[in-house]
């Protein structure tokens, strides 16, 4: 099946795989039956199956899935390998949170700059990086050729920003700004985080007296 | 249908749910079919009736929704208005932004404390909070009794806090730690986050040439 074909829910479940199966693997476990893998996934075996069929099946024997193979090939598929130049945009709170507390280069990117409009954060360290300012995008994109911008400025300055880093060659963002990037560029790859949406489902889960799990 | 028989995935649904259609009615749209809803979504409308009923179906007319009813109506299921008292541990960067960037009264919960073990970071400012030290963590649970902890904390530490938040009456985790909770306190409510998924995601869109978005 071409990768195109692969349903969203699909997708979505991928990188939980990966996690799952690289604790195994750091756990020292060799091989896996889906069976196993579905006990400790809370999914069933058959849908483990028919996920990994998208991908051609990974090659499960009677006696399972090898864990370290089926990690490797599952973070192929991912490209966390791909060290994607990235650039950040908004060195606010949250952006600097991003660039300190994420490991990009173990999903796929390496974050090259962190840019702000606020002069007074211009020279800055925040990570390993130093804030440059906004003035310096285009100049900056032109000879690093970033693929990828994570979004953490307001919605209002949200719209202004993608044009200009579509403009320079960017083509797929993170973005934390709660700005809808599709409307305008249906073009690019978007990946919106709602944290507050993670935070009203813990909330109904109080409300309802749940104590499923979610993730 | 009780609320316990909702699906994850209905729910998972619910806060997309409720943003959307609080933009719809910030835009002053009154009144919505589950078509135009579904268009807007990027789902059937099948589906969006289907995950309505779950709830009672919130009385859609021949000519479709009440906008503003059918946002308070989510809102109320969500509990987004119940202001249930959390408190923060971890205050390192990923801490301190979740505590100033994140509305927690918009989401149904009160940020009441935020804690940390470094001795260095009692006392100063964090949003309105000021931060202390985890040694006061059980007398301030005592009087406060905080009914959610967000754990911003290294998964090595995570444990041992979570069987000590536990102990002091916490009921719902937002999780950040990457530590499994559901292990060893399968009673409690807990909303994971893995910011690294959704970052593989979008490394995965721009590997396969994707250019759907996904939220």
């Amino acid at each position: 099946m071409s990768k195109s074909t692969v349903s969203n829910s699909v997708i979505r479940r991928l990188p939980r795989y990966y996690r799952f199966i690289g604790e195994l693997e750091k756990q020292g476990v060799v091989r896996i039956s889906s069976r196993e893998l579905s006990e400790r996934m809370g999914l069933t075996a058959s849908q483990i199956r028919q996920d990994f069929n998208c991908f051609g099946g990974f090659g499960q024997q009677g006696y399972g899935y090898n864990v370290a193979e089926l990690h490797s090939k599952i973070g192929e598929i991912l490209g966390v390998d791909a060290h994607r130049p990235a650039i950040l945009i908004g060195a606010g709170n949250l952006g600097r949170a991003i660039a300190t507390h994420i490991n990009f280069s173990k999903f796929g990117f390496e974050l090259i700059g962190i840019f702000d409009s606020n002069p007074e954060l211009t020279g800055k360290e925040t990570g390993n990086l130093t804030i440059r300012n906004t003035e310096e995008l285009e100049s900056f994109c032109e000879a690093n050729k970033p693929l990828a911008a994570v979004l953490c400025i307001p919605r209002e300055a949200a719209a202004e920003a993608a044009d200009k880093l579509i403009s320079y060659g960017v083509k797929a963002f993170w973005n934390f700004s709660h700005y809808d990037l599709k409307i305008a560029h249906s073009d690019v790859t978007v990946e919106n985080v709602h944290l507050g949406d993670s935070l009203m489902t813990l909330s109904y889960g109080l409300s309802s007296n749940r104590s499923d799990e979610r993730d």
